[in-house]
């Protein structure tokens, strides 16, 4: 059977293929500390969660409009307003189905065949696969532990030629849990406009920072996009349930991809974050973002101390991002299906290799 | 903000527009009675509903593997064998977040840049949109009452250039509600296999059959794809599940699609899907069928009474296709928010244009 060409480009994301095998085991009896993805091992929160069968009770389980339910585009505007003191019209956010399904609207929307997207390396794998879904070029630029992992405005000026389309950039990282400043953001944002480009910014991890939060690149301009989820933070992984702010002219375009492409978001996962920005849930949420801390607080002094080279402390996020292992660590290629779980936590290069699943896209070259 | 070239070929799925108006209109206290939307009225049955709220409260809100929960595909198989006697692996089965998100990875794995895809003209609208989403062609094959609109094994024969790589074919058909024999089904296959290309066969709508049941074209060959859906027959729809049905050898390409453009589909509407196939369940389902027939089967002469040309009596689906509307319904003009609730419902060419919303892809040329 003729496969199309992309399918050559496109790589497996690998975490999905382990939990596939994680949740294989669990189902066999195992016992499975859950480290491959990236998702609380929480569940959603109670308050999310009597939403959602409130919803179910009621027989909400028709189609709601391809841009979401109204009143949740509200209340993700006051939220944008409370939180970040921003000001968003509710008519430029469009609920989609998980952020996956944002990123693709924007690929879709502003990628021609051939363009170039720039992307920070090591970053989110699938950001490039859903450039190579329409046929464009993903470009990552090289970013190490000096800038925190982030490209820095003059890398972006630099390697913005002609062919680029847009650049795509996250804040807290993944995987490296690292902050963009507003000065940076900023610096992107001038850039694109002066390239006559488009800036994406990833958020999905806003919410779960550690010391000072994430600035929203919202507040910069209107005339950008971001992204952002309510997986994370707010806990709904398994609801499929994102969001996408666009600049005004574009949400008729988004709009009419959004209602080709997807119909619309879960009606059940759409009437249960009605209830996620309340005081009861931020509350647990917040409990939950103190538990992260803590946790990374033990974990990452603990893996320096056995020989691991982390050179950045994740400011965000719930990833330790290791340059290399420590020696004692090449007897784990004989006990390779438990250092699996390891993978998508650790995202470390030297593991990656060992798991033949090393993604750099400078690789590629 | 510069846009892709694609957006000028992608027209809006003019329904969900529709469907968004009716809402707001609802939020106002209209009553409204929906038929610009292919979704039963019915909400999902309770039998259903019940093992969603089961799995809500056992908190199953973590992510599932991308191609779905094994328990879920191997029952899709297993209905395959109890419905038409067809054995399918669970393996080749790959549950998607809706119909939506099957068409989407059939079309991104087989669809080259400027390659075409064949279709029936009218069709389901947004077809044509996966493929320009991938910078492939949609090639729509004229069709009319005298073949009971689906495309001849002949005109297909004719129609397939060195530059199609697919044929994509729907029984019941949408919007016309027609069936495709086994020995149509066969004579596309054949042509496929001939040309080198594939056969994708949309049998969204089977189980809503009100003569004889449809043919799965999987009783042809494994070497096709066929997308089905919980949304229709099931009563499903806005919890955004459905499913494909690929080669054994494409799974690989399929499943990393999936892991990276969707991760997985709604965890929730998965575990509530597992109920699907129960016998309660079965038989609110064949009394909703009952109740659907009841309803074409007054409409219908009720409709072509009063003037409309109806020239096919629907074998399936939840559609009447009108060839023109009756003289009388001219000062419809004047009323015409409320004649565009019948849109989706009658899906008249007469009625698209009074709505200016025609959108043959013959108009295009």
């Amino acid at each position: 059977m003729k496969i199309a060409d992309r399918m050559a480009s496109i790589q497996p994301f690998h975490v999905m293929a382990l939990l596939a095998r994680a949740r294989e085991l669990e189902a066999a009896g195992r016992s499975i500390i859950h480290m491959e993805i990236g998702e609380p091992d929480f569940i959603t929160p109670r308050p999310v969660i009597e939403a959602g069968l409130a919803a179910l009770q009621q027989g909400k389980t028709h189609y709601t409009p391809a841009t979401g339910l109204p009143a949740l585009r509200e209340r993700i505007a006051a939220f944008y307003n409370d939180r970040y003191g921003v000001a968003v019209e509710a008519e430029r956010i469009v609920i989609t189905p998980g952020a996956s399904a944002a990123l693709q609207l924007v690929m879709a929307a502003l990628v021609n065949p051939g363009d170039h997207v720039l992307m920070a390396d090591p970053g989110y794998p699938c950001n490039r696969n859903f450039v190579y879904l329409v046929n464009g070029e993903p470009v990552g630029i090289p970013v190490d532990a000096a800038s925190g992992y982030q490209p820095t405005v003059q890398q972006v000026n630099e390697l913005w030629t002609e062919k680029v389309a847009a650049l795509l950039v996250a804040s807290p990282s993944n995987p490296t849990g690292t902050l963009l400043s507003a000065a940076t953001l900023q610096g992107y944002f001038s850039t694109a406009m002066e390239k006559g480009g488009s800036l994406v910014v990833d958020e999905i991890y806003h919410g779960l920072t550690y010391g000072s939060p994430a600035q929203t690149a919202l507040a910069i301009s209107d005339e950008l996009f971001v992204i952002n989820s309510f997986s994370k933070y707010f806990g709904m992984t398994g609801w499929r349930l994102g969001w996408l702010v666009a600049p005004r002219d574009v949400v008729p375009e988004i709009d009419k991809l959004a209602q080709n492409l997807f119909l619309a978001a879960p009606t059940l996962a759409q009437h249960a974050a009605l209830k996620a920005f309340d005081e009861q849930n931020i509350a647990i949420l917040e409990s939950r973002r103190e538990e992260f801390r803590l946790r990374r607080d033990y974990l990452l002094p603990a893996l320096r101390e056995i020989g691991f080279d982390i050179p950045v402390t994740p400011e965000g996020a719930f990833y330790l991002y290791a340059k290399s292992l420590p020696a004692s660590c090449d007897p784990w290629r004989s006990v390779l299906p438990y250092i699996q779980y390891l993978k998508a936590f650790l995202y470390s290069d030297p593991l990656q290799n060992i798991l033949g699943a090393h993604d750099s896209l400078a690789d590629k070259k």
